[in-house]
């Protein structure tokens, strides 16, 4: 039983690599075609944006919108504006959460970080430039208006002050805290991470027509997976190897930031995180077999090496 | 003659600072709205953003917005959202250029800098939140969708890499550069100044229906009037107190900073600026009398004293 389990869910990782494998050049295409700056943009900025946004990248985010968008019966050809708006700001994020006065990274996906290339100023500068570039693209190359307007604000507030943001403060401000519970660490990771997982889904299903309990839908497998990446991000942190993960790693688990790890300890969060990739597939249920290489990406997020 | 000169612009001041006064408490009125942030968002990061958001301002992007939709025949509290949204990026845009990293600045707007009260981390945060929180406004508060999005659109280009993000990418980089002329100067200051001027009128434009070319008429009286105010900040801040700028001042004089002061001396630098204004309003002659306001404008522009 266990081994049929085993081998159906290798399928299902399967059947996700090959759509990840379709639809990653693309996004990578159409990311260089974003990131030309040939409009006046200082070259070093522009250099230090290109860095961070084209290095090699799992483009997660990105796929999700893509995968989603076909899943309701959308092109993702028509997702792929909005697909790239949320990996820039992605990208901005890890750019300014590298910064030395946040968390203080100087490897990021197997390069030098943003500001230890180009230094602080121009990281900054690099990451707010991204992120008004999201907008750019949205409320330029998506049609009609309706859309892009609320492309424009589902996006504006998963980056805003309750979410996407808010979370790193609360994720800086939890350091050294040993006070916090499973719960509160849920909630951090779940605006700083799963915030903008599902409005990446939420963007794919939005071009492609998707209705409210569609969405709805997509929230819960948002919240699902994006929980479930962090929970592997702190396993990872505790037994993976820098090399594979392109980023400093055992730094959580050495410094006095909270993991899931330390909270709950490895097996238990082993169990937690499947737990939660099989409600995360539950909620896919109406979408029939169209789900499934977004069921594939859960089975593959639980069982990623980086 | 002069005399007269000078009895017209002071009571083009006089008629500008009555429309300011009316409109001022309505921008920090509808401001102190958007500023409550009570969905989630961390009590220091939300106390952060407020103390520079809502900070005693001149308010002047957003009045030129307002001024500018009344001049071209609109509501002026209908283009209240936009003037928000422009001042949220100037305000974030100032969080930025403060920090260490940057410009270094302990003092803005008569208090201690985001980052000197609230930490570096936190007040980066700030400024990404208040930049998002821009598109969020106008994205749900401007109708119709047709609309919020060339607004969405135009604000992004203006905040972007090859305008506001760019120009203090390139402001950073002059620091200490002897070689650059007086048109470098101008573009950088364009870029970092000029484009959310300009932009802040022609949301308001937007907003009243304008046409492209009353548009165009727009961008000269901005980029003429941005261009002032920088060159007037140069003198100020030569000559000024710092009480009455409730910002640092003698810095760039004393620092390497290439200003108008250094490349063409006090006097010529007062006769540009006075040039500048003349040819501005110059660009406002087909709004006839509407015109009033912002011609008060570009008259208390170079004539402020802080």
């Amino acid at each position: 039983m266990s081994q049929l389990k085993t081998d159906s869910s290798q399928q299902a990782i399967a059947l996700f690599q090959i759509e990840r494998d379709r639809w990653q050049p693309l996004v990578d295409e159409r990311l260089e075609r974003y990131a030309q700056y040939d409009d006046g943009c200082p070259a070093k900025l522009r250099d230090a944006i290109r860095h961070s946004l084209l290095a090699p990248a799992k483009r997660l985010r990105p796929i999700l919108t893509l995968l989603s968008a076909e899943m309701c019966g959308g092109d993702p050809l028509e997702a792929l504006p909005v697909a790239c708006a949320v990996e820039m700001i992605h990208t901005y994020s890890l750019i300014h959460d590298d910064l030395p006065s946040m968390d203080d990274d100087d490897l990021r996906r197997g390069l030098p970080s943003c500001h230890a290339q180009f230094g602080e100023a121009t990281a900054i500068l690099a990451g707010d430039a991204l992120l008004a570039q999201a907008f750019e693209v949205v409320a330029r190359d998506v049609q009609p208006a309706s859309l892009a307007v609320t492309c424009c604000r589902e996006m504006a507030v998963a980056a805003g002050a309750s979410q996407l943001v808010g979370g790193q403060e609360d994720d800086l401000a939890s350091e050294g805290r040993e006070d916090l519970t499973a719960e509160d660490l849920a909630k951090i990771h779940d605006r700083k991470t799963g915030a903008m997982i599902r409005v990446s889904l939420r963007l794919g299903a939005r071009i492609a027509g998707a209705n409210e309990e569609q969405l709805k839908n997509l929230d819960i497998f948002g919240e699902k997976i994006g929980l479930t990446f962090q929970i592997v991000d702190d396993l990872l942190d505790y037994c993976g190897e820098q090399a594979k993960m392109g980023k400093s790693v055992g730094k959580d688990s050495k410094s006095s930031k909270l993991t899931y790890v330390k909270i709950h300890g490895l097996d238990p969060s082993r169990e937690i995180a499947s737990d939660l990739i099989q409600k995360s597939i539950g909620a896919l249920e109406g979408f029939g077999s169209d789900a499934a290489p977004l069921v594939g990406l859960a089975h593959f997020i639980l069982n990623r090496t980086n």
